[in-house]
């Protein structure tokens, strides 16, 4: 396995023979947005998917400053000490170059990364029409045909890239670091929503009364809410990085909630859901890639958006013009 | 005027005209999914777009038995008295058939039907892919048209109608009836993100002195939360619809607020980028109508989706091929 251009098959096979930088190397082959890139990546991808979908899929979120990466080395450090194979990929909305990403730099989590049973990638927000994350499902499924047992996807609490997260995962972590009543207004709206655990980091030294205080706070919050899953409460703990504390308790409230979805079939339906919307969400992803390819059809979405933007034209209308421009069926325009 | 099927310029005219018979019936020609009607609808909309978008759009939602049609009765008179016209829509996610509507039933409204100043409506939720208020969008502008200056779309807090009604209005409305603590855990997460302002119902009689501790409950859950728009607070007000207490406030607020939006240019912002997605789901829904009306392509987007929310297909793979047989470019299956 030295060759730069591995076929599927032989790439796969050293996947799945846990070869770390064969893994690396599709990671890199998924994201490209090359053609002919894309095309062996469809083809390694319809070939591992039978190997994938076992693993614990959870979503972890933060505020910057929420202690995101402390909480995941300590987090992912005593999950492998249990035995446990983890892959981290980073999220990070704010960057566009493959890459390039400093939520995901490899060195904010450098004892983890240094972990044989741990695999840290940061993934390209990517330019496309599927903005954040588009590949990083599919980095998901390599990292699953690698055997991780869980696969952790991180990203920090701006704009979409949430929700986008919330929606690929089993379970959702909500990180969140001690304060006065004045710092959870910081806590965006629909945060909460999304979470199925709320992990209070830091709780330690000067910060410890405060995160005790926090835990008052968010379970208050809570209460008002109804649970994500019906007869499945939002739990919420405690943590401190530096003294270790609550750390295990994280790990086994993320086991019991996985559990209790899985019993209650509740799993089965969400990933079921989940790839149903991916599904369109690609269809529609697909098809912006397409009008962009295609100059003539790309201006005139362009145009009719633009129109509608400014209260000119029609939703429904311009939409029925640009589908039909698109099955060439009507060439408006065009000479005959 | 009496024709049963009248070309959309004279239809224009008397919508312009305040005929409300002609309102009546160009919700319905909007509403008909036949495709002749659907022409004839669009040559309308296309017409009247000009005289659109001057109403103030006001989203109000509650869970059942939160009093959203008295309180609406009572703000509807209340307003109608200040000289303003107003339409009330009704979404019932429910509801699948066409003027079938529980929640839009005319007679749960009987003195505000009855103003010459207000115009209800049930909408139908319909059965084609945009789902919930594909419609609703289009409605709205024909009651702009026709000269009223404040449109509410009614819904209740279930699934995704909520989210569907949000987008499409200036300001959203969450109405709760007061409750000890455990009511409270009632609200559907995720509603509280949506609010503009949040209407505490029902404060009089033996529900007062809950009424006021409501107002503490919610005020204290909104303060953990970032508000909806940068410097522009969620407001709380408790009404009675029986002793008419709060109900001028309410109407004062939403000016507040809405004034406060068009200031700062979010409201012009807001519905550009409303237009947007709307457009963008009238092409993924005519795409879905064309796949349906085309037998064979959506047989295979049904086999498609299948395969995907079953875990044996990609979704990227399985959208590029979609959209590759919907073209026309490609016929996999077809003899040659």
């Amino acid at each position: 396995m030295t060759g730069s251009a591995p076929e599927p098959d032989s790439l796969l096979g050293a996947i799945r023979g846990r070869d770390r930088k064969a893994l690396a190397r599709a990671i890199t082959l998924v994201e490209s947005t090359r053609a002919k890139d894309r095309e062996r990546a469809e083809a390694l991808l319809t070939r591992l998917l039978p190997f994938t979908g076992h693993a614990l899929r959870i979503g972890i979120s933060g505020a910057p400053g929420a202690g995101k990466s402390t909480f995941i080395e300590a987090f992912g450090e005593h999950v492998a000490g249990h035995g446990k194979r983890i892959t981290v990929l980073a999220v990070d909305p704010s960057s566009r170059r493959s890459g390039g990403s400093i939520l995901g730099d490899k060195t904010r989590m450098a004892a983890l990364a240094r972990n044989p049973a741990a695999f840290i990638r940061p993934t390209a927000a990517g330019t496309t029409a599927g903005g954040v994350a588009r590949r990083t499902r599919e980095t998901m499924l390599l990292a699953e045909a690698g055997g991780f047992d869980i696969v952790v996807v991180e990203t920090v609490g701006v704009g979409q890239a949430e929700t986008t997260v919330a929606e690929m995962v089993d379970l959702f972590l909500l990180l969140v670091s001690p304060g006065s009543g004045d710092d959870l207004q910081g806590i965006k709206r629909g945060a909460m929503e999304l979470a199925d655990l709320v992990v209070i980091t830091k709780a330690d030294g000067d910060l410890a009364q405060a995160a005790i205080r926090s835990l008052a706070d968010y379970r208050a919050a809570l209460s008002l809410m109804r649970p994500k899953h019906p007869g499945i409460a939002v739990e919420i703990r405690k943590t401190s990085a530096m003294t270790g504390e609550g750390i295990a308790e994280v790990w086994t409230a993320v086991q019991e909630i996985w559990v209790c979805l899985k019993g209650k079939g509740v799993l089965a339906r969400l990933r079921r859901e989940q790839a149903r919307a991916w599904f369109w969400s690609e269809v529609r992803a697909v098809l912006a890639d397409m009008l962009e390819a295609d100059g003539a059809v790309g201006a005139q979405a362009a145009k009719l958006e633009a129109a509608v933007m400014a209260g000119k034209a029609l939703p429904d209308v311009s939409a029925r013009s640009l589908i039909r421009l698109f099955r060439g069926v009507d060439a408006k325009g065009a000479p005959p």
